[in-house]
């Protein structure tokens, strides 16, 4: 199998920064009622659908929608690979909802348009095949763009974001609450502490709200960070 | 005023940095009845008190004493610098405990052996002159040696600190106490986070007490941040 379409929905902060990726590659349409894009053929649903590769970069509570809205349109052998911060429910809603002659990966890339800004290079993605094996070509064309393709499984994935995307956006945004952090007079682990909570600041309302509230162990997992540092402090 | 010689009172983490940096400059003697260095003069209190600079290094509850034990050998003219993570609390003592024929600078070094490890260029030192006048030539010699002298007062030093490092070694604690963290799957800003929690996991504990118990300000920030993040979590 070798791809001749792709097809980027969801035109956000990150369907953009894929489709800039990948535009040199293959021929690319977008589709996005809500967004527009100057030079790439904006495409209705139906239309994305009978792309060879179809990239999911909806926001989370989108998906199953847009899910429902491609299903009946999907070409047998043709690749759907969603791109959301969390992977249980995406996966589940992917299995559930797509045709069986359609092939599944569950991704999340562990970039995005900010840290990312310098190139793909050395950046990781998490990568769950979920049904087919056309994932393996799409796996050598990432790690040829110098991505790090990081097998797991939905759930590893989510117990591991838990803590790596939970507490960082945890803490950037406790952080900004409390207002501007001091400039003059910094250590170099706070320099890099700040740089973190500034790295993810930018992100969306709807990304912060999958990674706090849509990962099923980002509960379990902020509720001992707190009561951790409760007790330091309480020991103090 | 040309200083001939120099002591370094306290040879744990810190002292043992200073004396290395500064051993090239001047004739060197080190205080400290619970450590021993291989190559330089190991003198008492009394005699490292006869220096014309004197460098105290000590965790902030030997400060007192160590003040108590040098203020009747102190020449005219020394000046008695101190590197203690907070500022308000050594800046009295040093006031009130020390005569007044010598010079005083409060300070404190935003560095150590872990973030230093590659040199002292660009590093800050914060920088309040408390008496005298030798304060300027010991700035510039601070400066030619690539640091950044940052002139603050103990109380705005202190209030920075609160969340410099109050918070800093807050989350830090707090995260090593959850366990391993995650290794395969971490975004750029979680890298970031946990390269600042690694900076200041091996602090020794008197350092950990004065940066979280010793600064006035701390547990203030530290309880906001703490209802601002269990906020956060509400939110959610």
């Amino acid at each position: 199998m070798r791809p001749q379409t792709l097809s980027v929905i969801g035109f956000g902060a990150f369907g953009r920064l894929a489709a800039r990726h990948l535009r040199p590659h293959l021929p690319l349409s977008v589709c996005d009622p809500a967004a527009r894009s100057n030079d790439l053929p904006m495409v209705d649903a139906a239309r994305a659908a009978r792309a060879d590769i179809v990239v999911l970069a909806v926001p989370l509570p989108h998906l199953e929608g847009v899910l429902r809205a491609i299903a009946p349109h999907l070409r047998a052998g043709a690749v759907v690979i969603d791109v959301a911060s969390v992977k249980v429910e995406p996966a589940r809603l992917m299995l559930d909802l797509l045709p069986d002659h359609v092939e599944i990966v569950a991704s999340h890339p562990l970039f995005g348009p900010a840290s990312a800004a310098g190139g793909l290079e050395g950046h990781g993605i998490a990568w769950s095949p979920l049904r087919g094996r056309a994932h393996r070509l799409l796996a050598a064309f990432l790690r040829a763009r110098g991505l790090q393709v990081i097998p797991t499984t939905p759930d590893q994935h989510d117990r591991d974001m838990a803590v790596v995307q939970g507490l960082t956006h945890l803490i950037a945004r406790s952080l900004s609450r409390l207002g501007p952090l001091p400039q003059r007079l910094a250590t170099p682990s706070f320099t890099l502490l700040a740089a973190a909570a500034a790295m993810v600041q930018d992100d969306s309302p709807e990304l912060l709200a999958t990674i706090l509230r849509a990962n099923p162990h980002a509960a379990a997992v902020r509720q001992r960070f707190l009561a951790e540092a409760a007790g330091v402090a309480a020991e103090v």
